[in-house]
């Protein structure tokens, strides 16, 4: 298999979204990036109470799905860990029942459900597990490659990496430029019908598998290559360190949140300071780069009013020297300008 | 199951210790480390030429090795990447042919080579994938744990991680210390007889795999937890990062070789400066333990004479106010009796 010729299997639309009964929103990440992202996928959401997170779309019966055409229940859901809770169980087992294919991101598979893979065969349904969906892999060499590539870098995880660097690919093909966007994470494979969830291959490999999945390319193209974790997060800053390493960015877009009170599901871990976060990424990364640059920022201002997030993204700018932005409320137009700019 | 119930299947020795036809010295690491760490297990070694790399023990057919007792065929090779070279596949098959086991700390199994599995079924015999056998796993927490935590660290990989950190546990042992070899990679896996091969997991658990790995414990007792790879190597980066970050160890021990003169298998990359390499390692540290210290260094001088090795190793301890010895050339004790000095 070559890397040209690799494609995880295609994943047949339109889909259910199936959200359990979560209710930490930030969860929801894999519903969300297809409302967001391919809203024409989905035929609505599927919530097992009414506590249940909303991704802002209709509520729909498994039977009303496959009505209008539904061909995937998607679980729509990212936990940390990975593991698809016991009690989700029925509603897979019914989809399937209802002759829907299983689309899964979690780290546990769902062949390894009891009764699944059998089910499953008897309705002649597939069951797609995105993260553990990809290439045979090599460990990293850390060999310059051509092209140019913007990589997407956080002082925490689940703050947005995911849509600025889809933003900033739509963004930079509007402007008339040769750019990919390359998922790392299976929201980001989901979306894009490519890539590699990082998180799920074998250690040895985390570099190895992103300078696959960013090969040497024309001088003139753009890799917008999505980042995962934090250099900062306990759990996951191995992923993180190997990404940057195997991505051997030319920019770094520090994505964060406005607010958020701690590391990610570690109630007793301050986020990083901003400064300290930057030059341990761009330390990090000047081992396969040593030309890389900060590119700008991408905020999520969620959490303030506009004019407070004007204040605090023009402090950020001033303070770095590079556009500081919220491409929800401001656009990423200011982040495209800048990376334009650079290059020139 | 209990972290505490877990063990690797045991590995039944005498074994024979095949080299393949590696010429790569260091590539032996796995047969060498069973030369050094537990020789009475090894009736011999296996080489497929006359160039192929020794360990110094006695060559021996397969014959000759079944004859002595052997059980278990231990492949004694390490290679970047971790693929069984395809024309060593007979002599696997002539050893389950005679009885024996296979051991292997590839990342390619045993068990998908073909015809293998066929074959080790008809003889009765068992395959150990020694990277691939671990626990259940989660995420990693970056929570305290109590005890005291030693890990080796270093400039690049395969320069004496596993053996420093061996011989610093018999040493804090014969000083009358309660010490623990906490191995993290298929040599040391192999030595102790359990442990987790690191970076064989998958790359969301790296961290959370060394808090399994050293749970907290009394804090009389001392774990001296095996380094994997560096933070400057490109393609091992991400499992050194996690490894640190679980690890929350107190002490650094800094391993390197006098003379590298490049990245192993990278001709083109420079090793990184000490005291860059120092403060990258001390920062990453602090994530998950603020008072982690530099403990001092464990260097391998084997290129240079016993006058320069003294010389730099003096230097080094000089410059940064710590011990520094080679444990082969002069032993541990210099980092011993820092490291109890130090607690005390």
């Amino acid at each position: 298999m070559t890397a040209m010729s690799y494609r995880p299997a295609d994943i047949v639309s339109p889909y259910l979204l199936f959200l359990g009964d979560i209710e930490d929103s930030v969860s929801a990440k894999m519903a969300r990036a297809v409302v967001i992202w391919r809203p024409e996928k989905a035929v609505g959401q599927l919530r097992m109470t009414e506590r249940t997170v909303s991704v802002g779309i209709e509520d729909v019966s498994i039977e009303d799905a496959v009505a209008r055409g539904a061909r995937t229940l998607v679980i729509g859901v990212a936990n940390s860990g990975g593991k698809l809770p016991a009690h989700w169980r029925d509603v897979i087992c019914q989809a399937i029942s209802h002759g829907m294919d299983i689309a899964s991101g979690m780290h546990q598979r769902l062949t390894a459900i009891e009764g699944v893979p059998e089910l499953a065969r008897e309705h002649g349904v597939t069951l797609h597990d995105i993260r553990h969906n990809h290439p045979p892999l090599e460990v990293g060499t850390g060999e310059p490659r051509s092209g140019t590539r913007v990589l997407t870098v956080g002082t925490d995880c689940s703050l947005g990496k995911m849509f600025s660097s889809l933003a900033l690919q739509r963004g930079l093909e509007q402007a008339g430029l040769n750019a990919h966007f390359r998922a790392t994470g299976q929201c980001g494979v989901l979306i894009a019908g490519e890539g590699v969830a990082i998180d799920a291959v074998i250690a040895d490999f985390i570099s190895g598998a992103v300078e696959w999945l960013s090969p040497a390319c024309d001088d003139q193209q753009w890799d917008i290559i999505e980042g995962q974790g934090s250099l900062f997060h306990p759990a996951y800053a191995g992923v993180s360190l190997g990404l940057l390493h195997g991505a051997q960015p030319d920019y770094l877009v520090m994505c964060h949140e406005l607010g958020r009170p701690h590391m990610r599901h570690l109630p007793n871990r301050p986020m990083p300071e901003m400064a300290a976060c930057i030059e341990a990424n761009l330390a990090a990364a000047r081992v396969t780069n040593p030309a890389v640059q900060l590119a700008g920022f991408s905020i999520n201002t969620s959490q303030v009013d506009e004019a407070t997030a004007r204040r605090e993204l023009e402090a950020l700018s001033q303070r770095f020297g590079v556009p500081a932005t919220d491409p929800v409320r401001f656009g990423i137009a200011p982040l495209v300008a800048g990376l334009t700019g650079a290059k020139q």
